[in-house]
């Protein structure tokens, strides 16, 4: 920032907010491993937050519980922005845990910490729902997050599909298969996904058992 | 679009979402004429959406008139869709109406006319209302939108308010009054960014009268 004399004028809550505000710009400099449509580059996570809204509020009615359509938009708002500091773990790359859930609780911590402490623990709370989802919203969160890369991958004829040579559709769906939890219907169309691209050599089909 | 295979099989309702959710993604190719707060690149309008979306959700308090916070953010979600098909018009290039209105409109009949129709109406009828801003949700909506781009154009020192070599601070309140309609908080923070601006050389001050 190259002054920040007017923040110490404005002062207070407004101060400490026009500062997470300008700290979270930083998401539009996280680049995902996934592609956008037209191929051209890869994804950011602040456009990538700003798709999973939309696709929420398209495909709410597939729900298979009633939702809050407002706290799932929330949590879809809130829930990368702690790769401002922790990173973009792809999920394609890792299959593993590797002390991610621990850096993004550390960066949490950071981040929200930097608002008035009443609005940061609300904001923290969405968090910590979406990541642990054990709520009917969340749960419609983490379907959106899941399916959204899988149009793109589609689209594009691959995408993150092709980054491990061992990869295939098997591996795919233990992935992603956590749809289902939140909407039957969007898994459904996923695995029609799915098969289109393994017709179309995009995704490798699942491995023939040894004889 | 390399394969739409999926999309006959999947059929109805949820493929005419899904084609409306992969042409949404053209936003992330729309380019603003500001930087990002980094400096690096210039914004592209999904990504512009989603921060505007935090804005809203962090600056909520300060809306003059009790706000339904939830269609605000839906309002900033879809606010800008239109301009896969119109393009983004520059408030600092052109302060003047350039038919930029009609092609909008001839956008979002396109755009949101790929929805099942009940879907599409309610978005248009939401994008319909953040154009008239004569709600105070539209209002408040409106307000984050100027405001955005203020901090954005100070954190890189300068930006979109050296694009014309006559503009001045005067021409940057009219363009950016319209925060006082939604919230007079964030237009006085907003003033004391501008003076911070002028006194660093960033903005140009109100032209001395003639003698």
């Amino acid at each position: 920032m190259k002054s920040s004399a007017w923040l110490d004028q404005i002062g207070g809550r407004l101060a400490d907010q026009m500062r997470f505000l300008l700290e979270a710009d930083r998401l539009k400099g996280v680049i995902r491993l996934n592609h956008i449509a037209d191929g051209s580059r890869r994804e950011n996570t602040a456009e990538h937050s700003w798709h999973l809204a939309l696709f929420a509020m398209v495909l709410s009615e597939y729900a298979i519980e009633p939702v809050d359509i407002w706290r799932v938009v929330q949590m879809l708002i809130l829930h990368d922005l702690v790769e401002i500091e922790a990173g973009d773990t792809p999920l394609h790359l890792t299959l593993t845990d590797t002390g991610q859930a621990e850096r993004e609780q550390a960066a949490a911590d950071i981040l929200f910490g930097m608002l008035p402490s009443e609005q940061g623990q609300a904001f923290r709370a969405m968090w910590d729902e979406f990541e642990t989802a054990e709520s009917a919203d969340a749960r419609f969160a983490k379907a959106c997050d899941r399916l959204q890369p899988i149009l793109l991958n589609h689209v594009v004829g691959g995408g993150t599909w092709n980054v491990r040579p061992d990869f295939n559709i098997e591996m795919e769906k233990s992935l992603t298969q956590r749809i289902a939890l939140g909407s039957p219907t969007l898994w459904a169309a996923a695995e029609t996904v799915f098969a289109d691209a393994v017709a179309n050599g995009w995704l490798k089909p699942a491995p023939t058992p040894a004889a």
